[in-house]
């Protein structure tokens, strides 16, 4: 492949070969989104496998070489990699997911969730923004470097995985069965929101995940509530006292003992830094759609999303939950419980932890039980590492704007085993948007961004080898 | 219709009538349990009106006089009497329900829900016991006076409803429609259970119900617990901490201002009488499966059944129920909640006091609101009226056992409806039994009892009528 006479003219041919390719961006992006890749939903399997394959061809068809599917116990990983930039360029590992959250219609879509519509410069779908959309724009990049560039500036690998949605609890498969095949000096996920409309972010830590299913046993059997109202703890508001005592309704503080033990204090300087880009109330309560604010005491919302721990009750079941009534006691009742960590709390402590108070607080006549049923470690770099300094440049020639340095509150488990496996230095550069609706109904991504995504990814791609050239 | 030479030689023709009748009593039996008559199930609309029509062949059979069925805006009712025992004879009025608990063969059941199989000296079947098995001993032992007895010896009216398992919603229609034709001077029902094997009961007071839907509003949609986590009110957390304050986890006394105000004490010869036929825990910790028993604090779980108000959470659903996990703070929560009454409660006044007590301590951020589903007023009878004694003489001819006076803590509306408006004093006599699971799988009905239950009426007919003679 000829080599471009300088790096600046072979960027310059790398961004014009994206301007002129926005339109089959596009319609791949449509053609990925229809796949309904739900991982949670077993009925699905077929189509994640079936965004797999279609992965994998976009992959050949970019130019990415080794395009391999790793079977785990799960859905399957892809991996591929392009490293003919030579030893002294440095190794760029890009993570990203192509499974989805589960979409219904009735959930209170308006699109169809599996069709890709195109309205309003966005398209709408499920995994539209989470994260087929943003993944696709480090494919785009590397093949507009291949084919227009004169080849990778790096030396390039790529992983994807099929369960981020689910925990990705069979990612360390990947990295096992893979072995050195994925070591770098930098992993670059795009996986989050962008600061706003023009702002973009990089995100230097991760919020972690504990999520646990928690069992309340009562009676023997439902019972009728006018028969035996009255003679035992009903199983439902046994949950309920149980949950109350979890945090605080005035100071938004968890109460569970040793919870905030190992919580890394953040510094006066991060604090300082993040009070620049933080959202006023105002805008928390327009992107929530509540009617007031409510979390720990003590720190702004933002901070309570990007630096502190959490505990939510996800879902909540008991008893008699059809049409109309009926008058009966619940022989059990199921909470799905989570709590977001960050450094250096660890999942499985929490889990502990909060079984030990659930258990504690129980009252007699019912049996406690939480099982652990996903993971994800926290993850926390350092902001000031020359590889951030380098993406920063990136985003401003693309952006035309500095990018905010932002602790994330979503959790990525992969890329906390990757930074423990691999050795690589976490920078996460995103391209969705908060109002975006990853996780909810009438998810979408920005076509902009979508162009901008696959224009920044390229730019990082070339700024990355400069900092390594010195 | 000849009359038999004394009341005792007509008792006797009586009697003799039943004994030689049994099989088609439970020929009869089966054929009414085959019917499906679930009320609350709408594709079961057809059957339960197969089941007033099957109860009106089984009346006209019987001999009972202007049998009607009385349109409603639900499910019909059937009204019928007998009215030849001249004005000095007592006028009783009986009613039952001829709708049933909804079943499926998958919630448990061995036998089919819906073909009265024959087994162990039972019939099994969704109804067998509640109350189709009870109220057909009151048309036979009717038949048997009028075919056997030279004539009834009281003015008899029945008032059979399809609706008792939906909450008698439209039971007020009957009464309205059929004006002063249900007037009597007492009200005998038999759904309820007898205090042992062979030991009957009298029923002097049912718990009322109000029963509410409590919604709680939180964020606009459901929210990314991520991105989100740690800035909103979680609405499953807002209802869990709001039902936790209803109910002190200690005394188990229900924490609602007010709740208490109209609850009518009762004296310390009531709880006295009582106790001789109070279960002890072990019974309860038998049949409600439970390993340890809880109610308001200085009350016998008899006590707390019969004599005491509830507070029960039947049921609550919010945020993701369905398989696996799903990382979403919910923008809804929900909650069946439902206190038993008893007198002088008032259904609207608890439901007001109970919305007053969630709104007040409902967090800033989130909506409350509190919609009465379903109510019945509480019913209590004065034990020591003549009529009373008449009963319970009847049951001792019956059962050689004299019956327990028992306050009861399921509701039946209709009985405080027709308590009021027809100024009758109500007698509860039922046949059924606490371990012939009504409103769960495996219901069934003690044949025994089919023609004990038959006898009994036939003999408080006589004792009513002997009792107004003097």
């Amino acid at each position: 492949m000829p080599q471009a006479s300088t790096p600046q003219a072979a960027l310059s041919a790398v961004l014009e070969h994206i301007g002129k390719e926005q339109d089959r961006y596009v319609s791949d992006l449509q053609e990925f989104v229809r796949i309904p890749s739900v991982s949670a939903d077993p009925k699905h399997k077929e189509d994640v496998r079936a965004a797999a394959e279609w992965l994998m061809g976009r992959l050949e068809q970019a130019g990415m070489e080794n395009v391999t599917l790793v079977e785990t116990s799960g859905h399957p990983g892809i991996v591929a990699d392009h490293l003919h930039a030579g030893p002294d360029a440095p190794t760029l590992l890009v993570y990203g997911h192509y499974d989805t959250q589960p979409a219904e219609k009735s959930d209170g879509w308006v699109h169809e969730p599996f069709e890709g519509a195109l309205e309003g410069g966005r398209i709408w779908g499920r995994g539209s923004t989470d994260d087929k959309g943003q993944l696709i724009c480090h494919i785009n990049a590397a093949e507009a470097w291949l084919k227009s560039g004169g080849g990778l500036p790096i030396n390039l690998k790529m992983v994807f995985e099929g369960e981020e949605e689910v925990g990705s609890f069979h990612f360390a498969e990947i990295l096992d069965k893979t072995g050195d095949r994925l070591r770098a000096d930098l992993l670059i996920v795009s996986d989050s929101p962008m600061r706003g409309e023009d702002k973009p972010a990089i995100t230097y830590s991760l919020r972690g995940l504990s999520y646990f299913f928690v069992d309340v046993d009562g009676p023997g059997s439902d019972l009728h509530s006018g028969i035996f109202g009255g003679t035992v703890w009903n199983p439902a508001e046994a949950l309920a006292h149980m949950l109350a005592t979890c945090k605080d309704p005035k100071s938004g503080k968890v109460l569970i003992d040793g919870f905030y033990d190992d919580v890394v204090e953040p510094t006066a300087e991060e604090r300082e830094r993040l009070k620049e880009v933080s959202d006023p109330d105002a805008v928390f309560l327009k992107n929530t759609g509540a009617s007031a604010l409510f979390g720990e005491e003590g720190w702004t919302p933002t901070e309570r999303t990007g630096l502190r721990p959490t505990f939510e009750v996800n879902g909540i079941r008991a008893g008699y939950i059809g049409e109309g009534s009926k008058t009966v006691i619940p022989r059990t009742a199921h909470a799905k419980v989570s709590c977001r960590l960050v450094a250096d709390q660890d999942p499985h402590r929490v889990k502990e932890l909060v079984a030990t108070h659930l258990k504690k607080v129980a009252p007699e006549g019912v049996r406690v039980s939480v099982e652990l049923h996903n993971l994800g470690h926290p993850v926390r770099a350092d902001p000031d590492h020359p590889m951030f300094v380098a993406v920063e440049k990136a985003l401003v020639d693309t952006f035309d704007n500095r990018p905010a340095l932002l602790p994330e509150g979503g959790s990525i488990p992969a890329v906390a085993d990757m930074q423990k496996r691999l050795g690589v230095v976490p920078i996460l550069v995103g391209f969705g948007h908060k109002d975006e609706n990853m996780h909810a109904p009438e998810e979408s991504f920005r076509l902009k961004n979508l162009f901008r995504g696959t224009e920044a990814a390229a730019r990082i791609y070339g700024e990355i080898a400069a900092q390594k050239r010195g």
